[in-house]
């Protein structure tokens, strides 16, 4: 590992931010930090939240320790009383938040940290990496699923990102809809199904396509997929079959005009009397080609560039904001809503927020509600924001199919233009409701 | 940390390729692989090689322990005989490269690596994550350095990026050209400088302005970074300057029309008499925002999302591709050239390549010369690959200031306008020299 505990996944301000509030008596404020995004990325509908366990992990193992304390008192970053302070820091405060998986929109308060002022600001960058990272990568999986219908959907982007990025965003992907990664350290981590197929590699290292084909079906069984684009597609779905026999497991296309390669490849493959042999394609899909596929015989997609970057859209620009504190240490003072007033553009609501979702009577939502103060009656049992760490201690744990499941069924409720590709506003609107805000 | 090793930041079908090929006898063909992209992202000049050290580290802990093993077995990835040879794996081949830091272009070999078939094919994962990831910040990284001038870079994305993404990204941007970060695990991890300043949330906190710029004044000292746009920037600086001194480090401006409060700003500074009190801007900045601050009085530029992001292209496209393999595994056979040809548009250049780059009478660069079989005299001591892994030992550790050096000179010696913004093509072509290839 390349540092020794998610403390150091910090910028630094924030343990100065610490040092000054503790010499000027203010660090034990009770204070409230929301995480939220002023706007989805541009023509998104949804956005999808993903990283929440792992941002349960993370909290859990935010530690100072010995080697962490020392660079700290080495590069002289923070002094003696904040290096005391930090060795003995555990999160005890509550954090409460959209459940992983469940859809947001601008405003959304997904992620309330609640503390003193000190043990919550020390969190902002690792909860922000997060879910900035694993919400990104599960919106553009989302999107992708969508367009794939019932069609299985391959995380294939390992190569393409930062290799433990890969690993989250393969988890990201799942949440989102994908089925399987070729990621083995996502399988090993988070128990994802795991496929593979071969590479242009292995048909070259052989004296022969033949050769080749004969060399994976000996050994992998004909149950295998065979990448038949080496050299050419017609010959080497013919050298397939008659290597593997009617009963191929697949075939797989990596470059071409994949509509036109996938009905040639489809007719051929009957022909040949392979009618159960699937189709997978690959090369450089996004939920455009995909959706621009739907029609062709096609079994399943492999994507790898365009998930792990976002489909245009790397990161999700949430916000970890000081929404309210108290004016004292005395935890049982008011808390005040704050927030930033300047006039750039970057202002945010103060105070403390309930969020739920309103629907229609027929079931679809219609608005996403956010408020300060009082959940209204009608929306109680509609509310969003659930406990995910209580007094420190996580309680909120799931399995990873929980997750996905959620988002299958959270994306289900929203107008069937959310599924849309095309570029638009966020499906439904955010409404706010002034309460009396406050504790 | 995630995974217990390098190992499993691996593609499924690189451990099948390697089963099959073990059954089928041509695992130890000896086989040349080589990573190169086939087009720089759109628009941009130059690429830069970043990650060289990341690959080297992650090559060296490439290892089958226990508990990767006991993962393969039980998910009944691979067959046993392959188990027993990936327990006894190390590379113990030769990787030759593009030195990190060096500058590169279209079909440029950026690296090569070399040794049996199974124990090459085995790298393809990880090495391209390190090298996509990092080389596409450091691209973007560089562009914004160029833009910047002499005005200190400050990369703050960790926010924005996986945790563990930011930490990398921080390494790249220093080579690319940037100062600092604020990623404290960059700091303990790669020993680049650290810097701070502080939140909105800590102004929030306090009961006034005037209280939290006293409390950080009194903790951190008058040389510290007051940012002044939490309410109204003008009072904030008359603030700053009355409670910290004309002596005051910094302000920061993180909203707003930077252009026009810099300008403001530096007057108001002047004219309180804090003359040597340096401004530093930030929010969401990019090399266009950079060059558009040029004639503005800014000290300093704080880079977060466009940074680690790579700028609109957070990866590189590289691709690791076998180019030359032996017909048997005696270690004697000749290389045979290899390289797909289907009609997809991905075709590649066979045969194990060199490049060297050809300078003009004037020592700036006029072509990236890559060729397989002998180097002509005239470009011998031109040559750009350098040995990294020799018979599975690390031979070529550097400090990573001497990649960061290495860059700043390669970008020099390229034509003027490889430091444009504006959109255009590779700005040397590569011009490539079909020798006698193989060994």
């Amino acid at each position: 590992m390349d540092v020794p505990s998610t403390a150091l996944f910090t910028d630094q301000y924030e343990l100065t931010m610490v040092q000054a509030a503790l010499k000027a008596g203010t660090a034990g404020r009770r204070s409230v930090f929301e995480v939220f995004t002023r706007r989805l990325p541009d023509g998104r509908r949804y956005g999808v939240v993903a990283g929440t366990g792992r941002v349960l992990d993370a909290v859990e193992n935010f530690r100072f320790d010995a080697g962490v304390l020392d660079f700290l008192r080495r590069r002289g970053i923070v002094d003696r009383q904040t290096l005391d302070w930090l060795a003995g820091y555990r999160f005890s405060g509550d954090i409460w938040g959209y459940p992983e998986g469940e859809v947001y929109f601008p405003g959304s308060p997904i992620m309330r940290v609640e503390g003193s002022f000190a043990e919550c600001v020390l969190l902002e960058t690792v909860i922000l990496s997060i879910l900035n990272h694993d919400s990104a990568i599960a919106a553009a999986a989302s999107r992708m699923a969508s367009a794939a219908g019932d069609r299985p959907l391959i995380e294939m982007g390992a190569r393409r990102t930062h290799e433990l990025s890969a690993v989250a965003a393969a988890r990201a992907a799942y949440v989102g809809g994908f089925t399987s990664t070729s990621d083995l350290a996502a399988g090993f981590r988070y128990n994802i199904p795991t496929v593979g197929t071969s590479a242009h590699a292995f048909t070259l290292l052989h004296d022969s396509e033949r050769d080749a084909f004969r060399a994976q079906v000996e050994s992998l069984g004909g149950g295998t997929t065979l990448l038949v684009d080496t050299y050419d597609v017609t010959e080497a779905v013919r050298t397939a079959v008659e290597v593997a026999g009617t009963g191929l497991g697949a075939v797989r296309i990596d470059s071409g005009d994949l509509l036109l390669v996938a009905h040639r490849v489809r007719q051929q493959l009957d022909e040949l009397g392979a009618r159960d042999t699937k189709i997978i394609v690959t090369s450089d899909l996004d939920e455009y080609a995909i959706a621009s596929l739907a029609a062709a015989p096609v079994d399943a997609y492999g994507v790898g560039t365009q998930l792990v970057t976002g489909s245009g859209h790397p990161t999700a620009s949430m916000v970890y904001k000081l929404v309210a504190r108290a004016e004292t240490d005395d935890p049982r003072d008011p808390l005040v809503p704050v927030a930033k007033k300047s006039s750039g553009g970057k202002t945010s609501l103060g105070g403390r927020k309930w969020a739920a979702r309103r629907l229609d009577e027929y079931g679809v939502a219609e608005a996403e509600v956010v408020g300060t103060g009082p959940v209204p009656g009608e929306l109680a049992d509609r509310q969003l924001l659930v406990e995910l760490v209580k007094g420190g201690a996580v309680v909120a744990r799931e399995p990873l199919d929980a997750a996905r499941e959620r988002h299958t069924a959270a994306r289900a409720n929203l107008p069937l233009s959310a599924t849309q590709l095309s570029r638009g506003e966020p499906v439904i609107p955010t409404e706010y409701v002034q309460g009396r805000s406050g504790s």
